[in-house]
């Protein structure tokens, strides 16, 4: 048996707030190590990288927005994967217009492309199985279906939707034609659906020739084909982006990839899946992954739970100690900046706590209090009427923009690493337990030139501290 | 009618754990701003302060222990009340010991003296009230009794001792002559002393002449009046403190002045009170005295909460959000470094959660983020591992130690106020966005010669960056 190769389609562009504080719309939470070591997304890439199960993956194509588009690179780099495109997506428009320009993208490059289509921000633990579940939907697939992953249900969940098999899966997990697609239900019906045994989670995940996907779409969704083909001819490449053109993608419905082509095909075949999966799509789930204990109860490091049960304590920071007492049936996740405490049974109505301080105009309803950017990351770590302290980390070889201020001078203090700094004419370098000062107005700018990450403390004092005071003279990073 | 002069005796040198984090061993609740926006501390002796009600305060007598030195003088200077002694203990004997040493060493200046002894960490809403109540002790005083104050009780407590009356109080709160400490009953015989009508909390505030107290300590506890007497006449003055001798102090039985001296005395009458007290002896006492809501919901600034009931939510921190949803009979209190989450009902439990952080080796446990200082605070921003940043903040006119470190550099950059910086053997201004660099080894000064707070980021960098890397020159304070 020769390896069928695979190309994996990983759509992160999404940004939910159901797992705040941890999830924001600045940081969400596929790229964030909710559970192990590694983020989301990290994991996602790498159970659909190499090659095993009668299987090899090309370099996976990503779908993102421009917002992420430098996490989805840095976190790519630390796991090791090549991304074989990064799609940018000027506008969230739900799955059908991205998993559409993955496929017309694949399609243009090798005709008998398949794509393997996944969500970025579930977690499977046994990466094996599911690869072993993506070669049994292989025949499926090159006899002309589109394969879908049916989870076994573990409970009558209400937030899923179901898929209905024509029949009951066998022990192997064979693939079975799919009946249709159904609703999420309510409680009753969930039930209902769980006992007949024929009825199986709808994971989101596909499996297809990219070519099958276009057909689907020019049957079911042809309106979608002309403004996605049109934002993919015009798309503008960026630094190893691909940015989709945003007028014609301005022209593609926003519409599910389930709601524009699944619901209406009739070559469906669903592989059932039983090895564990969870899209964390609350921190009920977030509990239930990562293994309560005899008494129910999940603490983090940096979390002591005394006298409780089926509670989950998270401290998210070092130096940050949460204690649980007496409690039952609690969630609590802490930052430096954010303490979210709910009773388990509201997780899915965390986003009302993002919908409140958005009313009260807090930044901590969608800002991370670590911001990425292209070179690196910085934190405010204090900041009065007049000063602002952050650290600032540079990767190695990255560069900040050539920049003056009108309203701050700024104080470096190297603390890790080496920097190259440009002022005005001058250009130094500037090593651990040295400092640079910037006055207002100058032009400077700050780079890494080393192979170790740069960390410096920078102290603003000014009027005004505020990010967008900012003159841009030059970027590596085409930003404005 | 003429003035009575009474002394206030402020007891202020415990450290409880049951308002974890918000108190902890170095920083103890009455200095905290709890309830409103002055600290218990503050409160307490502005309670007691100044003339009305036919009563006038002298200067408060403070007992308190080396720790808490600077934050007594820090607090009583914010709020414009002079000390008339701070009596430091050398180490904590419970209430007797100190209370008799200041007893005698009111006795000393005017034996005719009227005491007030109080806690400071109490909560007493209605000051006017509280002192009309004093007033109403005063024939009992000069008829020669030790007046203690008792409660109205206003739940079945099993927390507090109880006061037996000879007779039911009246309406106007007249004294009544006590019958007998209770000592805390259990739940059945806390109700019957409700119901009964003629018990009151025990609050352990106090009114006698010195020498009626002085003269108990002789008749009932004869064991302590030789070890207190010799730690006031060897007590050592220090910078405005009254050290006690510590080897004569270590001779006193630790023991509380209603078992050493109260339950033996005969002498004795109580106040009723009913204006509002709390000892603040848990967070569900700082839920009840800060004005649940309708649906027994209190919120601090920073805390919201959706769909809670009888929950605490408290943000200890400006920029430190936090977020109940779905509550009941919860509390919850954040501060940047440790959050407490708990059941309403586990409130007298919280000491657990400092056994347990205890146990862990955790800093939480005992150490308050900011550290006060003589010369005013310092809390650590961010370390890693070879540095750290500190805020620093030095009050008008205040100086630290001249000193060096073997094994740090330092970078501080004025961003408030002007420093005065001693560096070998020069002395330089810096001022605002300046900085001006340490190195390791050289022996330095910080003083802030101007007269607002002059605030530094200081950026240690080094091997190793620990407290305890200090050679001391010259102290002002006198530390070693």
């Amino acid at each position: 048996m020769t390896e069928t190769r695979l190309t994996p389609v990983l759509l992160c562009g999404g940004s939910g707030t159901r797992l705040w504080p941890l999830s924001r719309k600045s940081y969400p939470k596929q790229f964030v190590p909710l559970v192990g070591e590694e983020t989301l997304f990290q994991a996602s890439a790498r159970r659909l990288a190499g090659a095993g199960e009668g299987l090899s993956f090309a370099p996976p194509v990503v779908l993102t927005n421009s917002d992420f588009r430098f996490i989805v690179t840095e976190q790519l780099a630390a796991a090791g994967i090549d991304p074989g495109a990064i799609l940018i997506e000027p506008e969230g428009r739900n799955t059908a217009p991205a998993i559409l320009a993955a496929a017309l993208h694949l399609a243009a490059i090798d005709p008998e492309a398949i794509m393997l289509v996944a969500p970025s921000d579930h977690v499977i633990p046994d990466a094996a199985a599911f690869r072993a579940a993506v070669a049994r939907g292989i025949p499926a697939v090159e006899a002309g279906d589109m394969v879908t992953f049916g989870i076994a249900p573990s409970h009558a969940e209400t937030a899923y939707g179901y898929l209905e098999l024509t029949g009951p899966p066998d022990d192997i997990g064979t693939p079975v034609k799919l009946s249709r697609f159904v609703e999420k239900p309510d409680a009753g019906r969930a039930s209902e659906m769980v006992d007949a045994g024929t009825f199986l989670w709808n994971a989101g995940i596909f499996l297809m020739r990219a070519a099958d996907m276009i057909a689907a779409c020019k049957a079911h969704a042809p309106g979608l084909i002309g403004p996605v083909e049109a934002a993919l001819a015009r798309a503008r490449p960026d630094l190893g982006f691909l940015r989709l053109d945003p007028v014609a993608w301005a022209g593609a419905d926003t519409i599910s990839i389930d709601y524009a082509v699944m619901e209406k095909a009739d070559n469906l075949s669903v592989v059932p899946f039983r090895a564990g999966w969870s899209d964390l799509g609350g921190w009920d789930a977030v509990w239930r992954e990562t293994g309560p204990d005899g008494d129910g109860v999940v603490t983090s490091a940096g979390a002591t739970a005394i006298d409780c049960t089926d509670t989950l304590l998270r401290s998210e920071s070092d130096g940050l100690e949460v204690v649980g007492l007496g409690l039952d049936g609690i969630m609590a996740v802490a930052m430096p900046d954010a303490v979210l405490v709910a009773d388990m049974s509201r997780a899915q109505d965390v986003k009302l706590a993002v919908a409140a301080l958005t009313a009260k105009g807090k930044a901590q309803a969608a800002a991370f209090p670590k911001h990425h950017r292209p070179w690196g990351w910085f934190e405010s770590l204090v900041s009065g009427e007049r000063f602002q302290v952050k650290r600032i980390l540079v990767h190695p070889g990255a560069s900040l923009s050539l920049q003056s201020h009108f309203h701050r001078s700024e104080h470096w203090i190297v603390v890790e690493g080496t920097a190259k700094v440009t002022l005005d004419d001058t250009v130094r370098l500037v090593t651990e337990n040295e400092s640079v000062y910037i006055p207002l107005g100058s032009v400077h700018r700050m780079e890494n030139p080393g192979k170790v990450p740069m960390v410096l403390i920078e102290v603003q004092t000014g009027a005004y501290v505020g990010e967008d005071d900012i003159v841009r003279y030059e970027d590596v990073y085409a930003r404005g």
